[in-house]
């Protein structure tokens, strides 16, 4: 639909107003300049409604269902993979004004949210109740329930908690027709029919409007031990995440792989890090233990270290002692962006199997090296949950892009990977898709779309075409 | 659809033998006779299909979808609330020529395994390797990976490791007209568009047959420690089962409450178990940690329960010393059919969030002494999760059973409790449905029925009529 067509509809921009009054919308340059938070997208919307409850953006979905009017819903704008882009003459329907934690409750260990309340506001508050909602993310302080929700979004604590897909006890939707879907369940059984908030969860947007959530809440542990050690080899390193797992009795909670030249790379005198352990060793391993017991859990740790250095699994190794030790350590980790300063950055979230991950490194590394040289490649990530991030400092134009894309791409569909490991699919890697699904999974993926939204109003285009 | 309109057809059962040859089928009392091993159910096929393959199970579907032809999945047959049934006219597809275990990946943490393999086979097969697959049941030995899947199987592990919704990476599925959608993820983490495996776990064989599943194996634990303890207060339970849960860092694996009398009947002479601790507490609880130190694992527990008594949170405790009292603790919990002594029994399999869990006890306690006299109604059941098992002695004729249903569901609507917990919905629980769930979710369900099997041929009549 064209912007030329949006206008001359007239009555949408009041029938909107009704449902929410004028202080619930806004107009024009002020939703156009919401672009500027986006990862590489754009708004290019000239509508943009806000609701005050569920029943407002029943009454929205209805509206547009019934004029066949496109919605791009809005939570807080840290997707990575144009999610949010909204197009002329598509509407934007912002969950901003729906940010309430509504209860927490301790002894069912769940808290209940609306879509909008920022997830660091929900870790906060489930703290001051001596409780911890575990999905951690950089961008805690924007990101939101919904948007967490129809990203499935992952982070830094999936193998001890899950994503959010395991956090999520129950969900209130709206579909594409204005139905309310209430299915607020609290409890970590309830095999009553289908599971219908599985739906919702990592489809983007594109199948339902979620409204609230009811989220799971963890008990806090008492210790945190964080430790850095370079690897000789990487079975080694498999090995290795195999002893803490196991020796840790299950507190392991991060294990994140560094291959040697990020390491070497984050803890130069640019990028501003400290090198607690002598560079230029093949892989390094940044882990990190959750556990009840300060004074037993260290020297359990120390004892699994101990074991793994005689085994040569670890060629050296450092606890953090303190906080500042502690991130000191989780900055060579995070500081991704410092590659920045060789070229134009482009990213990659993907996994694969374990067993095929060192082969594929070699391959897509010696590939970017003949693209562009030494040390363009860096990687890092997940090994657990077999999610790699990739970053790769070639340049950003077009065609470098599709180069680069194709070689970090092609060879996953072969051995059984994704191009979208935590980030989603959205319009950045819709054209990939077909590289990770088969026909049969993406007809269905249609079906589904079809039979929830049949006008495709809800975040059209992303997914799929 | 009719024996006589199946008979008269004719040509379905040379096209089924055209497909698994003759050995693949069975006919008559061979068929009818397996619903003797139904738990309340029966099965009136005159025909069985035994496909030893994907392609033949794609076969088969797609000739009963062009027929029309109902179909009932079977996997080995220990659900609880016919969902397995077979009515005269639909005929049965049998996965038991399908279990095999293909392929373990210790690195990986996966095991791929076809849909009739039984679970424990799929248990000593990840010990072997070193590994665990946690999921874990009474019915081990017969109950399939398929059977796990369809109903979202639960068991005594849930707290530490979720049910089998979270264990499942990938899945291969047949849908109703005999296309095969091949979604076997090895990773834990795959945002690559919609999730739709969650389609088929926990939708009881109505909209696909699953065939293949790659599961999530979990590291060995190094300790076990399994406790008894008698309690005063229901909350003082559910005070002890945060201090545990925080206190063992995580490690908690199992949280069973025993409502006193419960305990009480299961350590008479006749139930044949000894009272580890004295009788006649109000509540009891049978807890598990699975750690990864023997020595300082069991140091731990005994202090935090140390801090329990002193909190009087706890009257008095045991901890098993060897694998012995480790089962003796464990059999007061399992010996549910003791109590059939007293009367035929119902048994009911219901979750609600904790702070309505002790007066909603009172309620059917009540109501069912009201009804049948003193001592008729046990509870037990994994508190963490919210999900209670209830037991009721007075009798299982149809005018009992419908009282007695509505005194135990009837009170569940109210406080967004669920009348499955764990079991499914299959055809015993359906009238009860709209009492856990909204017109608006059992709507959405139909929708997703009609999308995914539009002739209505898979496992016809489960869930909802």
């Amino acid at each position: 639909m064209s912007q030329a067509s949006l206008k001359s509809s007239g009555s949408l921009r009041a029938d909107l107003a009704a449902i929410v009054g004028e202080t619930g919308l806004l107009e024009g340059a002020a939703v156009r300049e919401r672009g500027a938070a986006l990862f590489h997208g754009r708004v290019e919307s000239e509508l943009l409604v806000r609701p005050r409850g569920t029943e407002q953006v029943s009454a929205i979905l209805g509206l547009c269902h019934s004029r066949g009017q496109p919605v791009v819903t809005h939570g807080g704008l840290t997707g990575l993979v144009q999610g949010a882009d909204a197009a002329q003459g598509e509407i934007v329907l912002s969950l901003e004004s729906m940010n309430a934690i509504e209860r927490v409750d301790v002894a069912g260990r769940s808290l209940r949210a609306q879509a909008g309340a920022q997830l660091g506001r929900v870790q906060r508050e489930a703290e001051e109740h001596g409780m911890v909602f575990p999905l951690d993310l950089g961008a805690r302080d924007s990101a939101t329930v919904g948007g967490n929700i129809s990203t499935n979004a992952g982070g830094l604590r999936v193998l001890r908690y899950g994503m959010m897909r395991n956090l999520v006890l129950g969900i209130e939707a709206v579909l594409a027709d204005g139905t309310v879907l209430t299915s607020m369940n609290r409890m970590l059984k309830n095999n009553a029919g289908y599971d219908l908030k599985q739906l919702f969860i990592g489809s983007e947007g594109t199948l339902g409007v979620v409204t609230r959530a009811e989220l799971r809440l963890v008990s806090r542990t008492r210790s945190q031990e964080t430790l850095l050690a370079s690897v000789p080899t990487f079975d080694a390193m498999v090995e290795l995440l195999g002893r803490l797992d196991s020796g840790l009795g299950g507190q392991l909670a991060a294990f994140e792989a560094l291959w040697g030249n990020y390491y070497d790379y984050n803890t130069t005198a640019a990028a501003g890090n400290a090198a607690p352990l002598a560079r230029g060793a093949p892989y390094y391993v940044i882990a990190e233990a959750l556990g009840g017991d300060p004074v037993h859990d260290r020297a359990r740790l120390e004892s699994v270290l101990g074991e793994a250095l005689e085994a040569g699994l670890v060629n050296d190794v450092v606890i953090a002692n303190s906080e500042n030790e502690r991130r000191a350590i989780w900055a060579i980790r995070e500081d991704v962006w410092e590659v920045q300063n060789i070229a134009p950055l482009l990213t990659f979230d993907v996994s694969l199997p374990i067993e095929n991950m060192k082969a594929y490194v070699q391959v897509i590394s010696d590939e970017v090296r003949a693209l562009a040289g030494e040390n363009r490649c860096f990687v890092f990530g997940h090994m657990a949950d077999g999610n790699l991030h990739i970053v790769v400092a070639a340049g950003d134009d077009a065609a470098t892009r599709a180069r680069v894309e194709d070689i970090v791409y092609r060879p996953l569909a072969a051995i059984g990977g994704s191009v979208s490991a935590e980030h989603g699919i959205g319009l950045e890697k819709r054209a990939y898709l077909p590289w990770s699904r088969t026909p049969a999974e993406i007809a269905t993926m249609r079906l589904l779309k079809q039979a929830l939204d049949p006008r495709g109003i809800l975040n059209p285009g992303k997914v799929f075409a």
